[in-house]
């Protein structure tokens, strides 16, 4: 029993509070609690605690605080940090969101909906369009992340292009203060310049100044026509003018701008079942763009004229629309599959970093100038994001050498990144396993502003303690 | 002289690090910097510094910081609730960052620009058309404002609707801490999730935690096709159902949707030179609708298409499209004239308040049955910006009556407001004009999380004292 690890009368408080269905302590059922979304990290805790409802967040945190322990808020469980499971001291107590699951109110306008940390992101999907509109957040996850999570870590998706990140979708929150009281900030406006922007703190914050338990959401028109374009092209400075083409015709219409490297591509169509590369020969670089806008046709014609404009400026060496859902279907499948289909050639290293999109081409180059010579047999694949200036820059390690490798590879990207003005985590936040690499990388007077917010609004260090920042 | 109200020493400190040239003591050079907008209120300084950097501006921070003077940061100085401008002590030393008006990169992808606070809003704009992009913040003083001001205040404008407030458009700042150290924050990235996002700190904080010297400006692509509509209508109630078919049937494309009364039109008819009613016929509400797009041609067929199923529903009563650039200016003339215009009818009481958007008419309904009764002669005008749920919801009070009558109108217009769940501040901003109607309307929760904000970023309370939270 790791009980003792925690201060007596602090489970029987709980228990008051939730009554026992909602304590976890069965180690076995506690097991889903502890283990991170890959399976690579694992932590300790005696307790998982349940609560239905906002006001049994807040006196679940006035407990903790009374008896000084450490929550760590947990929404689905899918985040790639380890920001949402306890370390190993047995002493971090989880609260799960998952039961405040309700959609507490849908606007009749069309314009906002509340929801509660604990829904479902394919949920809150589901209640937009069930008003015809669009809560445009999406990624691989959606089946299964929550969106006080989300929310939590500011997620970003293939949409961000178009709708921006998480942030840019929330109108209000409710949160619980580490000292258990409830800030209402649900307030579902589209401008409020009264004073300082609170729920700001509490977005990308990843639990440490305070626990979301509802959120009010900004929806957008749900698209009508919708196309997808897959090019082959020479090489990522010609991805970044694709880009300033496409911006400049038909900017506000693109959701997705996507880079795919050869070896990547090939690699999907020789391991996922089903894919065929889109075009008929391969390309050193391919292009993903689906672009999207609220009438029911014509976009398609549009779009091929600038594909023609692209081809006349020849920046393209080949190109196909998808004529289908199923080949749409395809070509996010390739999209969405390189981590998949690269793991057949060795161990993958992960990664997600931004730079100004003006530099991503700068960013390839000199990693791919550095790795021969340097990590002979590595394989980069730096995929995604172009129109966010976000790569998931991804090497593939030969057979054993992945532990050796795995710090020297990162370590150099981070390096070029840093000297590009970039970031180390584009969307997937810090938790516990970039804490260092942030540190290093941020300045004494950046990081004491943290330590400030953190000091001001958690001052104890009971909230998910260890995130983010280092506990003193 | 005031000079004795300051501490000795500091006017000679603040020569040493900028030259005499820098520093501004004769009254009458002074007072264009303590006179707010409207001519209503006039502060009290000896003292008004000019720094040409952000080093200067550091230097100076650190020098108050010492001598536990107070800063009142001013950029263009068009701000509307005396935010901008030292109260009446005699005490507060005004900063103005209008030196620091360079433009220090354009980004060769068109992605960002670089500008200083002391950049007037136009030439931001001017510089963003340079190379063929939108920077899309716009709002009437755009000639004089400046863009550290526009941050400060997180700036509304015409364009909300469709690339949101200020806080939407910016990517990274450099800001001046009252310690007088400078946090650099100005990479310029579209996804950063490295820790807390500190940019939002000072975004909207009206410079009372910090300074803003410098922004990474997210810029848009620019618009070719651009169509301005004006609609004849019954009743607010069906201006949101409009909002709702046009969101539906091209919500990616709409810019601005704007509400106007009968009465503002016709006294913008009436008053304003060369002005005359879009549409045949006076309706008791009139609508304007302004749509856009990257392409060169094709949206007018659009637009037509909606506006007749707008017809079909019975929505609109009657409806013009701009023939030319003269029209729609005409159009635009009337709604941005409406103060101007209402002025001759007697004395204008102004607001600025959001519900959301499905509330409008229920605002719009129960201050009319009100005002009937209770301050007869007084003539409701709330007008504005439909789609962001935005009203400036104005009143025309018979002669010799606004001093009477100004606290009533405000007092009951903010509790229906607060009623609603909406906000007294919009877009303009708290300042000392609005913080006691904000205190009033905010939880203590909410409060007490703004004062932890401002004593962990500004413990002496040197930065803009008095703005947005009473000084202790």
């Amino acid at each position: 029993m790791h009980d003792t690890t925690l201060p007596a009368g602090f489970i029987e408080g709980c228990a008051a509070i939730l009554g026992d269905a909602a304590l976890v302590r069965d180690p076995e059922a506690i097991e889903p609690y502890v283990t991170d979304f890959w399976g690579q990290y694992r932590g300790v805790t005696p307790l998982v605690l349940r609560p239905g409802s906002t006001a049994e967040v807040a006196a679940l945190v006035k407990l903790a605080a009374a008896h000084g322990v450490a929550l760590v808020p947990q929404a689905g469980n899918t985040g790639l940090v380890v920001g949402g499971i306890p370390d190993q001291s047995g002493r971090q107590v989880v609260l799960s969101v998952q039961r405040l699951d309700r959609i507490r109110h849908v606007d009749p306008s069309g314009d906002h909906l509340v929801a509660e940390a604990g829904c479902v992101l394919a949920e809150v999907q589901a209640a937009a369009a069930g008003i015809g509109r669009l809560f445009p957040l999406s990624l691989g996850a959606e089946g299964s992340c929550r969106i006080g999570g989300n929310l939590a870590t500011n997620a970003g998706g293939v949409n961000v292009l178009r709708y921006g990140m998480s942030r840019a979708l929330v109108l209000g929150l409710e949160v619980v203060l580490a000292d258990g009281s409830v800030w209402n900030g649900l307030r579902p406006l589209r401008k409020d310049n009264t004073g300082y922007d609170l729920k700001q703190l509490f977005i990308g914050a990843e639990g440490t100044l305070g626990i979301i338990t509802a959120a009010a959401l900004k929806l957008a028109p749900a698209p009508n026509e919708v196309q997808t374009l897959w090019l082959g092209i020479d090489d990522p400075r010609t991805a970044v003018r694709l880009l300033t083409l496409f911006q400049q015709e038909m900017g506000e219409l693109i959701s997705s701008f996507e880079l795919l490297t050869s070896f990547g591509v090939e690699a999907a169509c020789e391991h996922l079942p089903g894919v065929r590369r889109p075009v008929a020969e391969p390309h050193p670089w391919h292009v993903l763009v689906e672009v999207a806008w609220s009438f029911p046709d014509g976009l398609r014609d549009r779009l091929e004229a600038v594909l023609e404009k692209a081809f006349e400026e020849g920046l393209v060496q080949d190109g196909t629309l998808a004529e289908s859902g199923a080949q749409r279907d395809m070509m996010w499948r390739i999209r969405e599959g390189q981590s998949e289909a690269t793991r057949h050639m060795g161990f993958i290293v992960r990664s997600d970093v931004t730079v100004p999109i003006s530099e991503l081409p700068e960013l390839i180059e000199r990693m791919q100038a550095w790795v021969g010579p340097a990590a002979p047999g590595v394989q980069l694949i730096p995929f995604g994001h172009v129109g966010d200036g976000n790569l998931h820059f991804n090497f593939v390690t030969p057979p054993g050498e992945v532990d050796r490798l795995k710090p020297v590879l990162l370590d150099r990207l981070y390096e070029e990144v840093g000297r590009l003005a970039g970031s180390i985590s584009a969307e997937h936040g810090i938790g516990r396993l970039k804490r260092e690499a942030m540190q290093a990388g941020k300045s004494e007077v950046e990081l004491s502003m943290m330590r400030r917010l953190k000091a001001a609004f958690d001052p104890q260090g009971i909230l998910n303690p260890g995130v983010i920042l280092k506990t003193e």
